[in-house]
């Protein structure tokens, strides 16, 4: 038996309810399911009007009003609901009939989940959405893994559902097999980590070194968004900061604590980048200042530790510094993306998933949170080089860091005289003077491994690892 | 049926051959069994007349010469093939007997193993050993984990073998339950990590900045070893800085190729953190300067970038600025120490393990690689205030670190201009800054994610949680 509904949505929380909508809104019929039956009864009569639901109560309905092959997309949390929801649909569908997994899972769990129901012939899609609410009504950018014949059933859908980028081509694309889709998702969400912790420096030295106002940092943010920097964060950033709280009527930022949360994906790309052996310090310094402003113990400690008050800066001295944070922001940023599509690199080859870098940065170029005029810039850089070992050498990257870099290396430099906190501007800058060393002092690293632990070394002039006879007459012996 | 052996050692390769003599030198009789038995054999034959060796050819002979309750040391490899030398023995020992786990096995697998053994009536240890070969055969320093019950049995025979600090006490101590030892000696390694990153920092400084020769810094490096530095790090960095390779004449430190190699431990030990909330930013930052200098593609692809050349200082400039380097090697060694026992607390919280951090900067203080006058400072912070929050609040190391603050805020700022990387010195001043700071941009964040996600914010002013309409009219609403 099969139904009419081209597409199903489980899950009906406000993300499966609005990405429901967002179907039915492009033309298609969509079977909407939940648990609790009165949510599913609910969104038909509120947004029945607004194409074709087709109400299910059961699983069994559910999976009887989809037409074959089936596509049936789950959102639920993460983890076990996930793996639940699975298990009781999966005995319900046939060969060939695809399952979607729209939640922020984990990529391994993906991988594995991917691995069980293709050995009873269902396909298994992990598909990063971003956009937040919204973005599952008015179009998210859908970042879908699985197989190549699962996407060729439900792209075209995708691509109708998706934001468009400016020049207007859908934000999404298949990103590779298995469980790509939800690896891109999550470096996805740790560039966005990486991103806000440098719009927080630059507010902090403006607000701090330059003495700004936050309406008048708000200003800022504004004529940069009409920049190389144009970007939804950037924007929202404006927007935050020119509030003001209508209770005390002081400004927003002001009255909210600054203690910042976070889920798991900044901290899951952190981890799997070390699993990978590539360096995403930026990503990192961004997680760890989130933390590190929620230790409310260890800050009290701390709160009378010496250090500098930092002296704002006046006139045109403070409003020369405040291009100078712009410059930096600029480049650390270049520095992040770097490391993130470093990151997604060495995913593709570890994975074996053929990632192609152009078409990851042309669908984050709307529909996301992180996105911005900027990713054009990175699409067509892998455009024309996709053997393009790192964004920095990109010509145009590599000019425009070059050009930044001495208002750069001011800013972190008088950050660190004044005291105001810079962990990612300063991890950029130091990524950057690491990978254009002649030589790093890693040299001396091997040379302690080699004392303390006969770890051996190699040298730059023959093949081969040594070892010298630290404890002993200090020869060097060849060690294979 | 039970033997005369105290303890026995499984696994004869260089690690658990030296631990075998250190046993049998102390006085204890030791069974020795290795799968390829004539490493058994050769052992014996070379060290037998150091002390009382019973040479065991199979599992059974090797659990039949051992004294009930049975002490039977493992030193294999990490990984599967601990789990396969366990099933081989386990099935042959009898309630109460113990399991001594040597090797640096993760944590969690020591959780899941001394689980498993101890609902077969079987104790199990995972005991961290530090000091390298040396360390093994002369005095290492142990972290074993475990029931209280196996360390009543076990304790006194590894204070005999243990490295002893200069006041005369064992470097080993009962940790805590289960994983505890496993875990302290990650956190170890990583901070080891982290020290040695901030020495390979100082070096490129006095290099590249103070244009300083290997020779000269070495005696650099020898006359910071006789002051608050003093530690094994600093004196094999001045050992091998010293050293001249004698195929080319040229300094060895300038013959080894600057690619640094690692294991795993200085990634767990960021990987857990990350899952604890911790900021460790000097321990991944050190991870990440090794995986950096070993992309030899990106560097390769990045020699071209723009950036300073940095110009040496000369005469008493240069010596000036190598004097500032040991402020700023100290005060970035404070923090690295405080993310690191941060670690070892929060661990000790979230497995209920109780750990003694002023016991653990004790059994550090000798025999292991991070050994360092430091510990003892550490040791006499946390056990006269063992609820010490942070490090950095206990009143001596915040007075050091405040004295050495504008050094050391000079030496980030005069790398960030002169082009040279100091990832380690840079995140350790970014954490500094952030921890006393008043208030911190994190604010800003969360009225971020507020904004594009609807994730709630507190305030200063009220407690709850609270949501703006930022899509709506911008009123507040409470979130609960």
């Amino acid at each position: 038996m099969s139904g009419t509904a081209q597409i199903g949505v489980t899950g009906l929380a406000v993300m499966g309810r609005n990405l429901a909508r967002n179907f039915a809104r492009n033309g298609f019929t969509v079977a909407v399911h939940n648990r609790t039956t009165s949510r599913t009864d609910a969104l038909v009569k509120e947004f029945g009007e607004e194409g074709t639901f087709v109400a299910a109560h059961t699983p069994e309905e559910f999976v009887a009003a989809l037409e074959r092959p089936r596509r049936l997309v789950i959102m639920v949390k993460a983890g076990d609901p996930t793996d639940a929801v699975i298990q009781e649909f999966a005995p319900l569908l046939q060969d060939g009939d695809v399952i979607i997994d729209g939640g922020n899972a984990h990529f391994e769990d993906t991988r594995r989940r991917e691995k069980e129901l293709r050995e009873r012939g269902i396909h298994f899609v992990g598909a990063g959405i971003s956009g937040g609410e919204e973005g599952a009504l008015h179009g998210p950018s859908i970042m879908p893994g699985g197989s190549a014949e699962s996407y060729a059933s439900l792209g075209p859908m995708l691509e109708k559902i998706a934001a468009q980028a400016k020049d207007g081509t859908p934000c999404t694309a298949h990103i590779g097999p298995d469980g790509a889709g939800h690896f891109v998702k999550m470096v996805h969400n740790g560039i966005e980590y990486a991103d806000m912790q440098l719009i927080a420096e630059a507010y902090d030295l403006l607000r701090r070194v330059a003495g700004y106002s936050p309406a008048r940092i708000a200003e800022t943010f504004r004529s940069w968004n009409t920049g190389r920097l144009d970007s939804y964060l950037i924007e929202i950033t404006a927007e935050v900061l020119a509030h003001t709280d209508a209770a005390t009527g002081k400004p927003f930022v002001d009255i909210v604590q600054d203690r910042a949360e976070q889920k798991g994906t900044g901290r899951w790309t952190v981890q799997i980048a070390l699993d990978l052996g590539v360096p995403v310090s930026g990503i990192a310094e961004a997680v760890f200042a989130r933390s590190l402003s929620g230790h409310v113990d260890l800050r009290e400690a701390s709160r009378e530790l010496p250090g500098p008050v930092a002296k704002p800066l006046e006139g045109a001295e403070a409003s020369a510094f405040a291009d100078r944070v712009e410059q930096a922001l600029y480049a650390s940023k270049i520095v992040s993306y770097t490391q993130g599509f470093h990151q997604i690199r060495a995913g593709s080859e570890a994975y074996d998933w053929d990632i192609d870098l152009g078409s990851v940065a042309a669908i984050w170029r709307a529909g996301c949170i992180i996105r911005a005029a900027f990713l054009d810039r990175i699409r067509a850089a892998y455009d024309s080089r996709p053997e393009l070992v790192s964004l920095l050498s990109d010509e145009e990257f590599g000019r425009e860091i070059g050009e930044a870099q001495d208002d750069w290396r001011a800013v972190v430099a008088e950050a660190a005289r004044q005291g105001v906190p810079t962990p990612g501007f300063a991890a950029a800058l130091s990524y950057y003077d690491g990978l254009r060393a002649d030589r790093l002092p890693a040299a001396l690293t091997q040379g302690q491994r080699d004392f303390f632990g006969a770890h051996t070394y190699r040298r730059t002039d023959r093949e081969g690892s040594f070892h010298t006879l630290w404890g002993g007459d200090r020869s060097e012996v060849g060690a294979g």
